[in-house]
């Protein structure tokens, strides 16, 4: 069975490859910066777009909201008045893991792009699957909650090397866990030396601005090399 | 590629079925009680076996450990001197998100069943897919943790409907964070009413109690069946 598993994904990851990369020339016709926004359940993505999404100096943000089931997050970043396009991953069988690049391409069409700077994809909760599907983006940003752990580069090595950015989040909580930080510190090295990284605590406003500032340097970048 | 693709999983999912009851059948032959542990990454399933695996009450524990990469989970359970064997997921393709029947099967040669009572496997964090594949476990055992948000059931409303048992960890942060456990546990019986729950703290042992008398009770139950 195995053997004809790792065949089907193969091809699966290559026709997702295709179609990633047509989303990737959409994005590049109109001039928009895209990221793949990924973490464990309840890590907090959401809540540090809700941070940002609306104070984000001259920078058009839209957001593409990936969920197994529900609306509930698109709600929450609609209320804020920035484009959002919903996409449920339930409809394939009992509810995909991830995104893959022709879930992104359906909800293009609900989306302005010619209007954006910025597209922010939101992805399935999960630290293993979002990682393996390009979905046409230009960079990958993961969230890691503190409360989550040490441990968790070296048990999920794929998505801490896949990424650009890792936002270490819930940092207020710090006092409350039994949370060696610097150990964490050296477990993303270990995996991914070097990778940028930004101590941040959606809850109390904490390395928001360094957050802000990163996004408005990807998107401003853009714009020149457009 | 969707109703390819859809075919293909149905397929897997039939062959995973016919493993998953030769893993019964296996489980009933050695008269031992199985769960099938699973939730987010870091939501704290090690530590609460950590937590009671040394004090069942005349009960054998062993644990089959799932896990991308890496063996940490099993050598801190090993530590404690109880019957640990290891899975990784990664020889798939770039690592696979859950534990399917096959996987725990190639691992129970290493696992003295005969002299168990009960077996936890304790899943790959993830609260999709682990939820979509049998192992032949009698019950299956999810661990929410309150650090996740209230929202998680509406939005993996499989695993959370698939669990025998939720146990709503790291209680002990519930002053230090803007989550409303009425809401949560709302969101729970909105999915699978009147489920059972626990709320429990591995940190500060509350609620462990409740959680060692479950388990005894599930082993003890299986012990009078055999």
């Amino acid at each position: 069975m195995h053997r004809v598993k790792v065949r089907v994904v193969e091809g699966l990851l290559d026709a997702n490859d295709t179609i990633a990369r047509a989303n990737r020339a959409d994005f590049d016709r109109a001039g928009v910066r895209v990221v793949n926004f990924m973490s464990a359940p309840g890590a907090g993505k959401t809540t540090l777009l809700e941070a940002v999404v609306q104070s984000l100096p001259g920078v058009r943000v839209g957001v593409l909201e990936g969920d197994v089931q529900g609306t509930l997050d698109a709600a929450r970043l609609a209320s804020l008045h920035v484009p959002v396009a919903q996409v449920n991953t339930d409809p394939g069988f009992g509810g995909e893991c991830h995104l893959d690049a022709n879930m992104v391409r359906s909800a293009l069409p609900s989306l302005p792009l010619d209007g954006l700077d910025l597209l922010i994809i939101e992805n399935v909760g999960n630290l293993v699957c979002p990682a393996e599907f390009r979905v046409g983006e230009d960079v990958r940003v993961m969230v890691a909650s503190v409360t989550e752990g040490e441990d968790k580069p070296l048990k999920y090595p794929l998505m801490f090397r896949a990424c650009d950015l890792v936002l270490v989040n819930k940092i207020d909580l710090l006092p409350h866990l039994d949370y060696d930080l610097d150990l964490f510190l050296h477990h993303l090295d270990q995996v991914h030396p070097g990778v940028e990284r930004l101590l941040v605590s959606a809850r109390t406003g904490e390395g928001v601005d360094a957050w802000r500032a990163w996004l408005t340097t990807l998107a401003t970048r853009g714009r020149a090399i457009a």
